[in-house]
């Protein structure tokens, strides 16, 4: 448990470290209500589908404690559901725990909405666990005797997860197991989500990795350095299109061209069938001031900011693109691995979920 | 003249910006001799294949001053040449200019030296002229009524050059015709070549333009909100491989999956018939620091910089890579538009070139 991204300590705070501060400074949050839950999604101090589906949960239950009314659970739902827009779990977790709740007396919500936030938080751990024992049997055979070497992008890691991570799980499986396993870290612009984050949690856990702009998968690919590709996913649509961090349609398209596998850890609580395909999936917008500034670590030593774009220049900062089906190896999913396809998706599911 | 990326002042001292202190600082730099002309190609104060061409050819010049011999011309003529490997230009304008002088009494060379400097700038700025023209043409019919909307990686603008640009000298022939143009500008990690150089002299000339991360280009050219990418080009081999500034690789492959067209704006002087293909063009590898740190402005207007990367993390800095000609869909020279091929690059260069 004391490895988990997520907590609740003695006094019923919902505890996590703030991503916006790492690596430079280790800060925890600490979340009582569901604004503060609202906020650290909006603001990113939380991040990465599955965990921001947590918190949504535990945002719900802490509404609940201050308005159990019909009224209250709608409008705190609909309220969290939208602090970020493409990522689907996070409404799948609001969702699932309002059904849970709906039917009983507002007296008994507060606390069994607690419970299924609980509940969330706990699959998801034992669903990315599953996620890394299913891909780590598909990556071991890539590297033909050598040190396995994976391309991954942005950060679908232990911290963008109540734990284990979706797209890192199979890495930390394998580095487990004692097999050799290197990862080329995209830095992930805007946010740099690479340089700070995957590159943060795989030194604490001590796996091999080197961090490169987004520009330089590319060649990396074609000179033969990469054995595998493996993202995350924010929804992933019912015809196996995929949303995922901005520059992700772009590895995929290196991967293809290069004979390499590319695959997506995805726990099916990401599916949205709802979406018939990858144009249905709203493509979040956002700041222009993370293109055009930085932060980082000052020669001070002080965290600081500073720009990099020309005032007179205008911007433009999507946060995800969609990477179609048809450049998608296998969506690895807690159920095992899945063709990126209608058929696939239909069997990934059929076995229902919450 | 007024507008020239490099100019000779009175005292016959070669003048230019440094480009790595825009956009935030305009500061000149004075060279005088051959060790400055190397660091500043070296260090990146002067960049761009067909700038640091120019640059080279003038150090040379300079070097001859001091010592005309046959050993000193060799040994200048190598030293420079050898200040950054990937860009074809150096070389060639360095050879250029020694072939020129070697058959010269030694007294005579420093004087024929300069005279070929020179030439090299001119010619440079009419080839632009006129890459500008034929793609000028190319380009115009794109939009279909509307705003013409170009991607281009890196700076291969005015700065790139003595004079008017290689990508960017089509953009700035249609705005002067009144043509509605729009420029996606990548900010083009590590250096920011992009954020930094491409915006800052789109909108010195009123160019309108808009940065984004290199990650999201391929969102645009999904969404139908680009008509063609053009960029520039540091060697092209023999095949029609081009090697360009890390990333352009996957524009062209988001280009081609998306049905766009991908040019290559290319003076002849760019092309390496002694490449047969990509693999033969050497890759230069750069300074971690360049990922590590990003320069810019800080809040209390002094220019600054910061670190990113974790200090435990291992960085690879490659700083180019190469695109397939199949790609490619021409390249744009002084003398018309070419297949990128073998029998293409044959005819572009059958007319002879200095």
């Amino acid at each position: 448990m004391k490895s988990r991204t997520l907590r609740i300590d003695e006094q019923g705070l919902l505890r996590t470290l703030d991503q916006t501060r790492l690596p430079f400074e280790r800060c925890e949050i600490a979340m009582a209500s569901a604004a503060d839950c609202h906020r650290a999604i909006a603001t990113m101090q939380v991040r990465g589908a599955p965990l921001i589906g947590a918190v949504g949960a535990w945002g719900l239950a802490f509404a609940l404690r201050d308005d159990p009314s019909d009224g209250g659970l709608r409008r705190a739902a609909d309220w969290l559901a939208a602090a970020r827009p493409t990522a689907v779990n996070l409404r799948w977790a609001v969702e699932r725990t309002m059904r849970r709740v709906r039917a009983l007396e507002p007296p008994e919500r507060a606390r069994a909405a607690l419970d299924e936030a609980q509940a969330i938080c706990d699959e998801d751990v034992e669903c990315n666990r599953r996620i890394g024992e299913h891909g780590a049997a598909l990556l071991e055979g890539g590297a033909g005797g050598g040190t396995l070497q994976i391309l991954t992008h942005c950060n679908a890691g232990r911290i963008a997860t109540v734990d284990h991570g979706t797209a890192l799980a199979p890495v930390y499986r394998l580095h487990e197991r004692g097999i050799p396993v290197h990862v080329w870290v995209d830095e992930t612009r805007p946010r740099n989500q690479g340089a700070s984050l995957t590159a943060w949690e795989l030194a604490e856990r001590g796996v091999a990795h080197t961090v490169i702009v987004d520009n330089a998968g590319g060649l990396l690919m074609r000179a033969g350095r990469v054995d595998a590709v493996i993202v995350g996913c924010d929804r992933v649509a019912a015809n196996g299109d995929v949303a995922n961090k901005i520059g992700t349609y772009l590895k995929a398209l290196a991967a293809h061209d290069c004979g390499l596998p590319f695959w997506v850890a995805c726990p099916l609580s990401t599916i949205d069938p709802l979406c018939a395909s990858g144009d249905d999936i709203p493509i979040e917008e956002r700041d222009p001031a993370e293109v055009t500034h930085v932060s980082g670590r000052l020669d001070n030593g002080a965290v600081g900011r500073l720009r990099i774009v020309p005032e007179g220049s205008a911007v433009f900062n999507p946060g995800f693109d969609v990477t179609p089906a048809r450049l998608v190896s296998g969506l690895i999913t807690e159920r095992g691995v899945f063709p990126a396809s209608t058929d696939g998706i239909a069997r990934a599911l059929a076995g229902g979920r919450e």
